[in-house]
């Protein structure tokens, strides 16, 4: 039922753009036709969405929460793992999937592309950050034009730890 | 599908005698059967024999691995969670449920005991520790006799966080 | 001038009684008197009391604190480390020093007494928990009669890890 | 002694470059003689420069490890805090501190320069990362020509939590 070696994370903001939404959604309702569980920080905006296009899709939706308790969870979730650990929480998202899709973002969202990418866990990014290093472009974060892209590169690359 | 409503966590060594470990694995029968999702540490021992007795009657096991790999977990997890924080996951295996069973175990289950009551998590013993606090005994571990009385009490008293 | 052979943990209730505060003072300066660094969860009751103690004989206090902000340490922290982690932060309190000394406490002290006979840390107790293990009293709590006996036990038995 | 509003990180790779170990032995000198405490990972590289600098200067430095034991800690450390929490424990060494100094670095130090931006901690950047976002560059980190000029711009612009 659960295929465990198709974990795939969806991270961004806990608020987001409409747009950004609608591009989580649509990722999460691609992962969830292509069978693929998907793992996320638990709380609102791009989590929520996609977690609802998951849903939508009968995909099995996790959620590694920051705080003490499950109610914090968004409504989409059907597996809350309640962590207790706040932030480091970020690391316990990334390195539970194969691959991850980063679909724009604040700091939160780069600190768990940073730890992704240090993991050696490919990142798939839609609109979200681009980095340099010593001002010469690092090109880890692979970019995607939309979310169909995003999960089949994500599918394609997730390789287990 | 999930019930979310009844995760309970099955706790104790990683290592374990052959009658905890056919304890474990009856705990882990009765909670499938009683459409529970058993929520462990992921590794051996007590948690791969409860998953074990899980895994034979359909249930859904939830593992949350304290290392960098899921290669950790056990054979029988369907969802594992890689934590990569140590000893530290032990807060998050019992946050995570809304009860907590304890075969047998050593000062790992311990903690996971202690977190537990701390969080106002209900737990209920098998063979296990006892506690006294000043000389006094502390009450607070429920035993129970037998694999189905532990299932139906952690049931009973399971408590949304 | 910091002699980092000896960091002693003190760990009990963040609320405690007149007479374990008492104890805690005494505990904190005869640390201090021995030269030894105290390390403890930061915040107040026996961790103040151990602090306020070792502060008036001019120790140093490490206080790891489990939120977000340097502003709940007690007063009498000179280190104040912020872990944003949670209870989690009670693994870190007992691996970073040699020997823990516990006096009283409820839960939160039992899992760093737990974390620390995991990791094979020594752990003196002055009026404190008592523990059996299926029917077997467990005396890896080193029993102490007064605060000094605790700090002569914690200095001899301190263990590099 | 210890001042406590004084708290820096300095943070960079474990392993670096003949050009960065320079700047960030002098980065550590600096802070010394301003009488800043250096917080940073406790391990080789980058940090194992910055803390002999300061220890050159008679600066106190503190070591905030990811492994299970002190053992792990560069020569230099006074105070070893060991985490037993792996990578979290970048969370724990920019929440300790007040500003922040990044000298290179690789993913483990972008992930410390996110958590900080994310908890509102200054960095100030030598010849580190940068960031856009969404197609537009971020300027969060602070640049800083030498390590003088970093060492002043994170003292000015510290913040208490």
């Amino acid at each position: 039922m659960i295929n465990k070696n198709r974990f795939i994370a969806v991270i961004g903001g806990g608020q987001c753009s409409k747009e950004e939404a609608k591009l989580a959604e649509e990722v999460g309702r691609e992962l969830a036709r292509q069978g693929a569980i998907l793992v996320c920080g638990g709380l609102g905006g791009v989590m929520e969405a996609a977690c609802k296009g998951a849903s939508s899709q009968g995909g099995v939706t996790i959620g590694i929460l920051p705080g003490d308790s499950r109610q914090a969870a968004n409504p989409y979730i059907q597996i809350p793992i309640v962590t207790g650990m706040g932030y480091a929480r970020n690391i316990t998202v990334v390195k539970s999937a194969q691959a991850v899709i980063a679909i724009g973002g604040n700091y939160g969202t780069l600190s768990e592309i940073s730890h992704a990418l240090q993991s050696g866990i490919p990142v798939i990014g839609l609109n979200t950050w681009s980095l340099s290093r010593k001002g010469q472009q690092d090109n880890s974060i692979i970019p995607a034009q939309n979310p169909t892209e995003a999960v089949n590169k994500a599918l394609e690359l997730a390789t287990d730890q």
